[in-house]
């Protein structure tokens, strides 16, 4: 979906105003000094100023205080932009029936997450993990490790990152299913998944988080991966039950699993997690390769030279949907 | 290099004798009931079973007591097996300039190993070192990682293990150089590798052992790479002055580097490479995945049926050089 939007302008300026939730000044926005009047609100200024903003950039991504400030019926922002690929943080359900246009980082992020990836699954079948805590301990233990061309692996989500993670596993000639909402030419359908658990040596999440997916790894699937399984999730920490993940892990119905994302981020000091035997706790970096934020802001920068323009947007979510649908890309 | 080899049978039996170096009866020789006689020894009967054998299969390939016991002149195996790509260990000059034939494993690690170093790469790469330290320490530490696609890299052998390891590499998107002794369409000569080291993200040996490689990753090869460079050993030991890359990078001329070969293993408990900072020790396990010693098996019996069948051998290993010659592949 790509949309049209007229550019407004608020009562107190000529130009529009840009409302940036950011504790700081974001890099790259002085380029639009002259064009753009730029307001910095943080969470608790944000309610106050949201009725008063043409667009918003919701620069602190990590934060929830766009779903909790969204204003009721009455003055709003007509365009919002996050630099994140999920958008589960910021839609509230009076922000998904407003019509305010949400636009996301979609593109950015697919290649690192999916090297990252790529890097996990390596590390996995060759125990990385077992090898730097031998060294550790200044213990010489040969063992013998996977090799992963020709093993199997499922991606859930057939969104532009899921879609990377098989191009690149694939290029390590892992054998691939893709699993989506619905069937698509190279994408099987939702239904699909649980007989597909079964045959995989490598089952990686990337969905987005939605009403449809919250909590669709559970100890009902996690029951259905062969006990050689290792589960690795990069979408979003809720469509995990994490206790499932950790009994399943302790009770050795799977192998091994990598999470990079959690239910609460960043992870508590006290979470079970951080010492379960075969997981590894990364935190939230999948997709964050040098030169990240300098990235976000140019991708922002252009969408607002085709917003200036009264041009079509890309990367506008499917609010209802709580992603950006495929056939747009 | 194929050299067709006559059948010789030994004066005690009509049965060609197979002496086996290995302290155990191997997997998959019981195949060879009724077709030859086969015979075990350890490192101590060695010398004394040498002068009776037709054939030597060299299973315990770590050793190099071949090395000590071969026999001057007068009776010897016509043919030497070694289940390793590497035949530095059990190569003496006497063995070199007799007109035995030594054939070696190639082949079977190429792959496995060529995955193992891209595990390396992209585990450095996303410092997962860093992430399993911090979750030890239960330390939530964002940091940005390296994007791998469109770095560089220099492959140091141009055998079939350094070329696996390229074609790996590229598959992720990294721009990949070869050097190998001489110049040959896809590879560079020896005499190019310094200034390729300039330019290097990363530097992975899979090098022969040789008299003209021994030591080549010294102080000066070290002082020649990126400050950002990291460095992955997975031929042997022996081509790295180890002395000189714990300098290297306590010295931060390097960024990094992984071993999984050393002057001496196995590494002993109390030597200074075990907590090098940036330094990922891993105990000589690069090509073993499971399964390996079973097709090392097969790989010898199909080599044992074209000896008995007068057949020309393939992986014959040239001598003088110490590896078998490219153009043999």
């Amino acid at each position: 979906m790509s949309v049209t939007l007229p550019v407004t302008s608020s009562a107190t300026s000529s130009l529009p105003v840009l409302l940036v939730l950011d504790a700081e000044p974001s890099p790259r926005l002085g380029a639009l000094a002259g064009r753009a009047d730029v307001r910095y609100a943080d969470e608790h200024t944000l309610a106050a100023e949201l009725p008063r903003a043409d667009a918003l950039l919701v620069w602190d991504f990590a934060s929830d205080a766009v779903r909790r400030a969204w204003p009721g019926p009455g003055p709003r922002p007509r365009w919002v932009h996050t630099p994140s690929a999920g958008v589960d943080r910021l839609l509230s359900p009076e922000f998904a029936a407003s019509d305010t246009v949400l636009t996301n980082a979609r593109g950015i992020f697919d290649e690192p997450i999916a090297e990252y990836v790529a890097g996990l699954v390596l590390a996995m079948a060759k125990d990385l993990p077992g090898t730097l805590e031998l060294q550790r301990q200044r213990r010489w233990r040969h063992r013998e490790s996977l090799f992963v061309a020709g093993s199997r692996a499922v991606v859930v989500g057939a969104g532009p990152i899921g879609l990377a993670i098989a191009r690149t596993l694939r290029a390590l000639g892992v054998r691939v299913d893709v699993t989506g909402r619905t069937a698509r030419p190279g994408v099987h359908g939702a239904e699909e998944l649980d007989e597909l658990l079964g045959h995989a040596d490598w089952v990686v999440c990337a969905a987005p988080l939605t009403g449809a997916t919250r909590g669709m790894f559970d100890a009902r699937r996690f029951a259905l991966m062969r006990p050689s399984a290792r589960f690795v999730n990069v979408g979003r920490g809720a469509l995990v039950v994490e206790d499932a993940l950790v009994t399943a892990l302790k009770g050795r119905r799977i192998a091994g699993a990598a999470l990079d994302v959690f239910e609460h981020e960043p992870l508590d000091p006290g979470s079970g997690l951080w010492d379960v035997p075969g997981l590894i706790v990364s935190p939230h970096m999948s997709g964050d390769t040098v030169g990240w934020r300098e990235r976000l802001g140019e991708q922002f920068l252009d969408l607002f030279e085709l917003w200036m323009a009264g041009k079509p947007l890309p990367n506008v979510v499917d609010k209802k949907r709580g992603y950006v649908p495929s056939h747009d890309s």
